[in-house]
């Protein structure tokens, strides 16, 4: 039995920094699955044309083949029924849908203005002409003057962020006492920001930063 | 037995606004339970001391006076078990208070820049000073400098909205088939926000409207 997922790395192929991979890296280990991944390149596109598109998270399960997170998601949760579960009964399931919507129509908004022009430099070059002509044509201007507003997409990055941690003040997980794929969205998210950006996007003192190292010990990461 | 809520009122006793106070009448209606409104206004401060504090809603069942709307829902959902659950599971009722803080950390404060003007001008007179004092405090500037810039403050309401638009386009309600407090909490929002702004806030298509009326059909309103 083999399980490999396809997992977006920058230069460093050990450097991997795609939030909808960490998605599913802490959803497989969520499931107690073992994997290997093959770091991917955004212009790798012949490499997962087998999945009937060109984006990653894909997940090849012995044989069958997945892609897009919350289609992967879905498939291990299903699949692996008799481990723990991803999303809870349905109402919690639903209620996951929300922080999904909520990190990618918000929390994702926010932090991408301000880890683009960081993430441009540390692509592998054959990456860099795709990456800059796809992100500029989204963000209609160019890295270099992306980057040099950094500073003011700051404070909305922050207060996206204040839900999540007045929530955590209450409780030590989203979905309450233990990990769920709803802590799996967000943490990809914050990963992603807090691994690319050139800055520290946290103080130190941010209840986050103890949330997202209480995922990893939970996992044994 | 009687049942009290006090109600926040503009001049127009009748007209009745809070977010918070919505909440409650919403959840009030979820768990079958009559009751009777007290339309207060802002400076009925005297009117409410006997909760000990200075804010509505204020609920009395039966004697038991409950205040601030996380606690009366908490009560409810304790003092009648046998109605339909509000909240759900734990791990239910633990993503439906980072629907409340989402409500409280992003959506409203969208929403208070836009309709703080509207507001202001159908009060009850002898409220309109409180509020001026209160509100400019909090936003560092006057009202009519705030209602100049109503038209810039619009797209942020309308980015904040898209997780819950998302969320509706895959399913009923916020969690999943059937309506709970976390429709109750982003509705009290829209409620206020729409029947407060002088200007339509949503499209005659935004798919927030016919989920707020689903709400008001399932509770017969």
């Amino acid at each position: 039995m083999t399980r490999i997922l396809y997992d977006l790395a920058a230069a460093d192929p050990n450097f991997r920094f795609s939030p909808y991979c960490w998605r599913i890296k802490l959803a497989l280990a969520h499931k107690n699955l073992t994997y290997e991944t093959v770091p991917w390149r955004f212009t790798d596109k012949d490499v997962i044309a087998f999945s009937g598109q060109d984006k990653v998270p894909v997940l090849v399960d012995d044989g069958i083949t997945i892609h897009d997170s919350q289609a992967i998601a879905e498939y291990l949760e299903t699949a692996y029924p008799h481990e723990a579960s991803l999303f809870g009964d349905p109402p919690s399931r639903a209620l996951t849908r929300f922080i999904k919507f909520w990190a990618e129509d918000t929390l994702h908004r926010t932090i991408a203005p301000i880890v683009m022009p960081d993430i441009f430099k540390i692509l592998d070059p054959k990456d860099q002409p795709y990456f800059r002509r796809t992100r500029e044509a989204m963000i209609g201007m160019t890295i270099e003057e992306l980057a040099a507003k950094r500073d003011s997409f700051l404070p909305l990055f922050h207060a996206a962020l204040q839900p999540l941690r007045h929530t955590l003040a209450a409780q030590p997980f989203i979905a309450g006492a233990i990990t769920s794929y709803a802590d799996h969205i967000a943490w990809g998210a914050l990963k992603w920001a807090t691994m690319t950006s050139s800055t520290p996007l946290l103080a130190d003192d941010d209840p986050i930063i103890p949330w997202m190292q209480a995922i990893l010990d939970t996992y044994g990461l």
